[in-house]
C-alpha cells in the first residue's frame, strides 16, 4: 500500500480550535510533521526562528517566490506568508504526514497545484458557539469580535472545497476522527495505482499459466 | 451532520474474505443492514426465502424490472439476481448504513444511479496468497481454479472505479479499518451542504448584528 506521506491543509474558524487540535495529532502520532510557514513579519518577543515561524526579508522571501519555493504563499497587509517547499517534500519522502494549517486561499492554492492533497475544515457544532467562543475569550473588544464573525462568514463560503468538514465539540473525539479520516485516505484507490497494478500483473500471470 | 444512512458496496476477488468481513460488521455495529437480493435461480436445500435470497419467479422478476423496483440487477447465465429497492431505502431513511455484496457490473450500476454511494473493493494482500487461498479451500479442481483466477484476472480491470481499497491481511484489523472508512465518510462536506449552510447563515445574521 501507500508509503508516501500525505499533505493535509487543515483550516477553520478562529475559535474552532484547529491549533490545540494539531498540536494533539502531532504530539500523540509520529507519522504527522507540522510545517513551519516563512514570514516577512516581525518575530514577536518569544518567537524563535524556524519554531514558530521561518523569519525573512521580503527580499528572501521575493528571491524564494522566483524560485517557486513555495508550496503557497500570500500576501496580508504588508507582509508576506508561505509554506517552503523543500521541508514539505522532504517530509511526504520519508514516509510523514505534513500538515499544514494555512487559511481558504491558500488552502486552494495547495489544492490546485497538489490536487492528491487532503483538505480539513475544522468548525465549532454551531454558529452560536463559534460566536461564544470569540467572545468568551475576552480578549477581544466588541468591534475586534464582529470584524472575526464578518471574517468568519467571508471564510465559511469556502468550504465546500475542503473534503471533510470535521467537528470539533469534544477535543479529544475530534483528535480520534481526525486522526483516522487522515489515516484512511491511504486507502484510496486512486493513491494505491502500483499496488493495484502489481496484483493485476500477478493475476495475469498465472492465468497465462506461470 | 448527516442523519441518513449511507449506500455502501462492498466488491472483491474470491477468496478475499469479503463475505466474513460483511457479516462481522453488522454483527458487530447495529448501523449496519444487509441487503438481500432477489433471484430467480432455485433455493438450494437449507436456504429460507428472505434470509439468503428472496426467491422469484422470472416473471416476478421482469415486472419488478419494468417498475423500476432495483438499485441494480443483472443476468447470470439463465438467472436474475438484483437488488430491491425499497429495502434499502427503508434502511436509509432509517439512518442506517445499507451495505450491498456485489459483483463489479452491479457496482458499476450504483454508482451511475447513486453517485453519493460508497465503493469498497476488499483484496487479499497480493496475487500469489489470492491464488493460495483458492488452491488451499481444497474443494475446488485445478480447471475451477483456474477459471477462478481468471475470473479474479478480468475483475481486477475494475478496481480503480472503488473508492477505496481494503487489504484483508488480518481479519480483524480489517473490519476495523471498514468500519472507520464508512463512519468518516459522513464528514465529507457534501453530504453536509445543510450543515454547512445553517453556520453560514447563523454566521451572517451574527455580522448583520441580529
Amino acid at each position: 500500500m501507500e508509503k508516501k506521506g500525505l499533505l493535509v491543509v487543515v483550516s477553520g474558524f478562529a475559535g474552532s480550535g484547529k491549533g490545540t487540535l494539531m498540536k494533539e495529532l502531532v504530539k500523540r502520532y509520529k507519522t504527522y510533521a507540522l510545517s513551519v510557514s516563512a514570514t516577512t513579519r516581525n518575530p514577536r518577543p518569544g518567537e524563535v526562528d524556524g519554531r514558530e515561524y521561518y523569519f525573512k526579508t521580503t527580499e528572501e522571501f521575493e528571491q524564494m517566490i522566483e524560485e517557486d519555493a513555495f508550496v503557497e504563499y500570500a500576501r496580508y497587509v504588508n507582509n508576506y506568508y508561505g509554506t517552503p517547499k523543500k521541508y514539505v517534500f522532504d517530509q511526504l519522502e520519508a514516509g510523514n504526514d505534513v500538515i499544514l494549517e494555512i487559511e481558504i486561499q491558500g488552502a486552494l492554492q495547495i489544492q490546485k497545484k497538489f490536487p492528491e492533497a487532503l483538505l480539513l475544515f475544522v468548525t465549532p457544532p454551531d454558529a452560536i458557539t463559534l460566536k461564544n467562543r470569540l467572545v468568551g475569550r475576552g480578549t477581544e473588544d466588541a468591534a475586534t469580535i464582529d470584524l472575526r464573525l464578518a471574517r468568519a462568514s467571508e471564510e465559511s463560503q469556502g468550504i465546500e472545497e475542503y473534503d471533510y468538514i470535521v467537528v470539533n465539540d469534544d477535543l479529544e473525539e475530534c483528535v480520534l476522527t481526525m486522526h483516522s479520516i487522515i489515516q484512511n485516505e491511504k486507502y484510496k484507490t486512486f493513491r494505491n495505482l502500483s499496488f493495484i497494478n502489481e496484483i493485476r500483473d500477478g493475476l495475469k500471470s498465472f492465468a497465462k499459466g506461470d
